[in-house]
């Protein structure tokens, strides 16, 4: 679905990289047990996917066991961690500060891993210069600036669908490459720039496939 | 990454029906513009996906037009909406009814597409007997009849990530076969169940790969 043209691995399908923060997931809960090491058969059972689907995915990456020994589970985290970057912090912005951008502003989940919402924009004057969970409403003008300023490299986009193209063409054209977006509306990126939906609707409407 | 055993055309990847909603939402769109027919370039220009990606998705589905005269669109989208059950009404219960299964129930995206929330289950005693967005929030004990009683083919998961897996059980156990988790947890569900995750914190981590 997406273009792939800056990566380590220049072979892997996005499909594999979309796979790994689940096996990430998978891999440190199973870190909480006493377990040490896992076979790929084991992680399948756990991933609802067959064990050489997932020695596929991770040949993309190395060794990471021996032969009929399985996966030390801790090094083989570290690693995909690490494939995936996910050692550093990543500074976000949101453009969007209604009802969602407020909810996605206040939730709990993006900071213990990493991801920080550093700067928040709205083309509302009368939401400009209020501060929302401890960030300053600022005006899309101050997008470009603000991005370079603070080191941001992922877009969160939770204005309205209508307003959604625009906002992304301007968070193109102000150098960020990831966008994560909340607006229910199909896209347009230039190659060379992700983007992610969460988009609870599509969901829906991939599952009723197999409930006729 | 999950398993599709029950649906008319067998040898459909998942994959392809994942990207299914997309069409369906370009093609909806495109039907506002006066445009009639639309070329497997011109559709794979707008999802950023090939042309020959497009053309064999929908091959999958049977001939929807001439070599060289592109997809009559109207036609298209009506086939695929048929194809994915668009066209019926789903009704969904869901079990969690604390911040964010509020924010869900009153979330206004679903009800227009035909997925109707028409149950609420919590097992907290202060919520049980409430009713948030209309709908009156039952016990946990009542699930298998009422999704008998109100014919709910769909189960939206919103409770903490640690209870996540039991209230999914209870779900596949009362004969849900489709589950929407909005818990952030690895989840296991046995073959013939569909789940989708809407889970941000995934979306992101899949993204940081592409900007090491």
């Amino acid at each position: 679905m997406l273009t792939s043209n800056q990566n380590n691995h220049p072979k892997v399908p996005e499909v594999v990289v979309l796979r790994l923060p689940l096996y990430v997931r998978e891999l440190t809960d199973m870190l909480q047990s006493d377990k040490n090491v896992v076979s790929s058969q084991q992680l399948g059972e756990r991933l609802q996917m067959t064990p050489a689907q997932i020695r596929k995915d991770l040949s993309y990456f190395g060794k990471f066991g021996k032969q009929g020994r399985g996966y030390p589970i801790s090094f083989l985290v570290n690693q995909l961690r690490s494939v995936l970057g996910l050692e550093k912090e990543w500074n976000c912005c949101i453009i969007g500060v209604g009802k969602l951008g407020k909810a996605v502003i206040s939730y709990t989940g993006f900071n213990p891993e990493g991801f920080n919402i550093r700067a928040a924009f709205d083309d509302d004057i009368s939401l400009i210069g209020q501060t929302v969970g401890g960030l300053y409403v600022q005006p899309i003008t101050e997008l470009e600036k603000t991005i370079r300023d603070k080191d941001i490299s992922i877009g969160i986009v939770t204005v309205p669908a209508p307003n959604a193209q625009k906002v992304i063409d301007r968070m193109v054209a102000s150098g960020l490459k990831s966008i994560l977006n909340y607006a229910p509306v199909g896209l347009h990126i230039p190659p060379g720039v992700h983007i992610r939906h969460v988009d609870p609707l599509l969901s829906l409407q991939s599952m009723t496939y197999y409930l006729k």
